[in-house]
């Protein structure tokens, strides 16, 4: 009748992970790379992957019998620690692709125009493209890699700009609110979308290409090609219309009670039911839903803005150090991966840096910016994040070989390295650049998202003291 | 080498447990009741307990097989549900703790003087040893209610006031800040310090009155009776000497990076740290570590003012919710329960209601308060919650029979409704009360803390409109 679940295990592994990704990301941001970063080496370095093969022990016991745990996590306390990172791992993602959509304003997508669009849009085909060539050669050559949906998958994750990094470099260099500037930014949370819709598709078709067949009647017709994309177009149908009435119900509740509790509470009820509904009913990616349930909560402004300052907190304390540390504790094995992987990864990773400056300075000269100006639009959506770890991590669960994440986590590393690194070459270049054509509120307006997008990839930018 | 689990299952259990909470929480609000009662009543409405047996079908299925669940959660989701809930709990309730000992203020301790901590020292002892006597008849009477440990865990259970249903009463009527309101709202914040200590030392040796004769060793020592205590002395002489090391370096922190990110999160590392060493290494209530963990670390005043309110969010947001409703989800089934209990919860009930209106009253009235002061003195005492909820959690997992808790709910529900009425009663025999004796300073901060406290009870207090 009554069971008390001690659930104290992962209080320790929590307390584990809270450490070791906060000192790392706080020390990879004295280095001058993303505080993300610092949290998934923190992750490899906790988990099993490092100390299991070469030393014989690992900090947090996993399953894998090759190596003795420092740390065992017995009986239940094991279960519940492996059991919570899945879960806080899962309600991380669907908190940041939350609050991702809270923060996208439709009007401001809509004022900066054709040019941010089409550089989004050649920032997307042209990586993906040439990650699918570089890609079906590998076929049967790395392990695991054997049919063209993880070809397709590999131009998938080489597609989406992290908006965090963008901005954090862009601001940096004290540029955001420049013409050039607000192009990036709005191109990069179009690449967003487009990235996501992408990765939907992809994942629906490719899981129904390796349906069984014994599924019937309802459940057979999803997995069709065909069926999966009646779904998605269903989803976003559904969803959208719903929406309507939930943003109506939201506006009225942000005026009826401002600044209640009630606001950041209800808002994730749809946050979660929304992306449960996406991926159980629907087949579509769960964080598809949590980022359609913030566009949709974000017509709401009032509500949205205190929900999103509220839900950071949850996201910076809690969930996210342990999604991104989830990521090096259960994927990253360095050994026993072959040669031909690298050779692969390296090539992979030029396509998506090379597809990035090319795609988009390409359409950005189109646009009458000079060939400086093109470089940097290049440049600043080349930067990859969070989005590119979603987006290996749901291929993964739709197929895509697991060894694929060392080339994501080198995409990420190498993108974050370089991305700061040319920009401030091309900038330092600069004599002056025309001050921001947009009109005044909306280039503050503009600013006061940004600021809240910064504050996930860097969490610290509340302390002075330690702000560059 | 990478394995996703879904973890979505939890993700639409939390949706139902956070909307159903809400709604129930504010509806019981607006009946001048107290919201955690709301959220329990939630968890009964969406577990098994009521519609499960009464209707067939509940809206979460969880183990039993006696009715066919509305909202099957299958397979990994199910488990994750489950799994979820017993980890969202504990984090809660570790949270909650955390920040009861964060907001409590050694100095004002000290400064509240002799009455309060006699008051609270009576508070406990009157309705503990009425508890126990009262309980001692029933055993072989109440199914599972067989030995003197589950008496002294009734007793245990009827200790503890909760500060936050007192402090939101006393605001309501405009009486925190005087003389008597301080001394109860101290002797309140005593009582609980007092109480865990009791259920730290109750549980340890409970646990090794029933401990099996096949451990060895240290394991062994520990579960003696002797071995216990010397472990729970060991447990504070250790915990408050690394104590002086860890407030060093939070006053250090909060120095160097003041309102900084990191101070939440290393707080977070400590919380989870002694709560687990408390319970695992000791053998003290998990709780106990939280508590103590945030006692040490409000010594950092400013880190732990900044904490207190950052952790807020995670708790209203998320645990808090998890963890009332779990009681309820988990808990009570209202069926199949003998007459006996229902008698002797009622006894058990009138014992902890008499006990703390005597038991104070007169401490007070030996400090020079008249009548009606020391029945105000004994009826704001009598309000328990969310720490009687705590403790009956806390001995169920050291042998307490389940059905136990029909008592503390039905305890919590009596007193929340009469400690209002009653207290309303008695101050509208008032012509002037003196004002509060203390110095100005000292009840201004008080009031900061008491306001935080409140904001856990009543999480809507923010919002101006509902505020009555």
């Amino acid at each position: 009748m009554f069971e008390v679940h001690s659930g104290l295990g992962f209080a320790v592994v929590l307390a584990i992970i809270l450490l070791s990704t906060k000192v790392l990301g706080l020390l990879f941001r004295r280095l001058g790379l993303p505080q993300v970063l610092g949290y998934i080496i923190a992750g490899i370095l906790v988990g099993p992957a490092i100390f299991g093969d070469f030393l014989g022990f690992s900090l947090l016991g996993f399953e894998s019998d090759a190596y003795t745990p420092l740390f065992v996590l017995e009986g239940e306390g094991f279960s519940h620690g492996t059991d919570g990172l899945a879960i806080f791992s899962k309600i991380g993602v669907l908190l940041l692709m939350f609050s991702t959509g809270l923060e996208t304003d439709l009007k401001e997508l809509k004022n900066t125009g054709l040019a941010a669009t089409l550089i989004a849009c050649a920032g997307v085909a042209v990586p993906m493209g040439l990650g699918i060539l570089i890609c079906l050669p590998f076929r049967g050559v790395v392990p695991g890699l054997d049919n063209i949906y993880n070809c397709i998958f590999v131009g998938a994750i080489l597609t989406a700009t992290s908006v965090a990094i963008t901005v954090s470099v862009l601001k940096e260099l004290g540029k955001i609110s420049t013409k050039l500037g607000t192009t990036i930014v709005s191109a990069a949370i179009i690449d967003d979308i487009i990235g996501i819709v992408v990765l939907s598709v992809v994942t629906g078709i490719a899981k129904a290409g390796t349906a069984s067949e014994t599924l019937t009647g309802f459940a057979a017709f999803k997995a069709t090609p065909y069926g999966t994309i009646i779904m998605i177009v269903a989803f976003f149908i559904v969803a959208i219309g719903l929406g309507f009435g939930v943003s109506k119900l939201f506006q009225w509740l942000e005026k009826k009670w401002p600044e209640t509790h009630r606001l950041p509470i209800f808002s994730l009820v749809v946050c979660f039911v929304y992306s449960w509904a996406a991926e159980e009913i629907f087949g579509v990616a769960d964080i598809t839903g949590a980022f359609l349930a913030g566009i949709i909560l974000s017509t709401a402004h009032r509500a949205s803005v205190y929900t999103d300052k509220k839900l950071e907190v949850n996201t910076y304390t809690m969930f996210a150090p342990v999604f991104f540390a989830n990521i090096g504790i259960s994927s990253i094995k360095f050994t026993g991966l072959s040669g031909m992987l690298f050779v692969f990864a390296i090539l992979a990773v030029l396509m998506g840096l090379i597809g990035k400056v090319v795609g988009c300075g390409v359409v950005a000269k189109a646009f009458k910016y000079d060939l400086r100006q093109s470089g940097i639009a290049g440049v600043g959506m080349m930067a990859r994040g969070e989005v590119a770890l979603i987006v290996t991590a749901t291929a993964m669960s739709a197929g895509l070989p697991e060894e694929i994440m060392i080339m994501t986590v080198l995409l990420i590393l190498v993108s974050s390295i370089l991305t700061p690194i040319f920009l401030k070459l091309l900038y330092a270049k600069e004599k002056t650049e025309p001050a921001p054509a947009l009109a005044e509120g909306a280039v503050a307006d503009e600013n006061a998202v940004l600021e809240s997008e910064i504050a996930i990839a860097e969490p610290e930018n509340d302390d002075p003291v330690e702000k560059e």
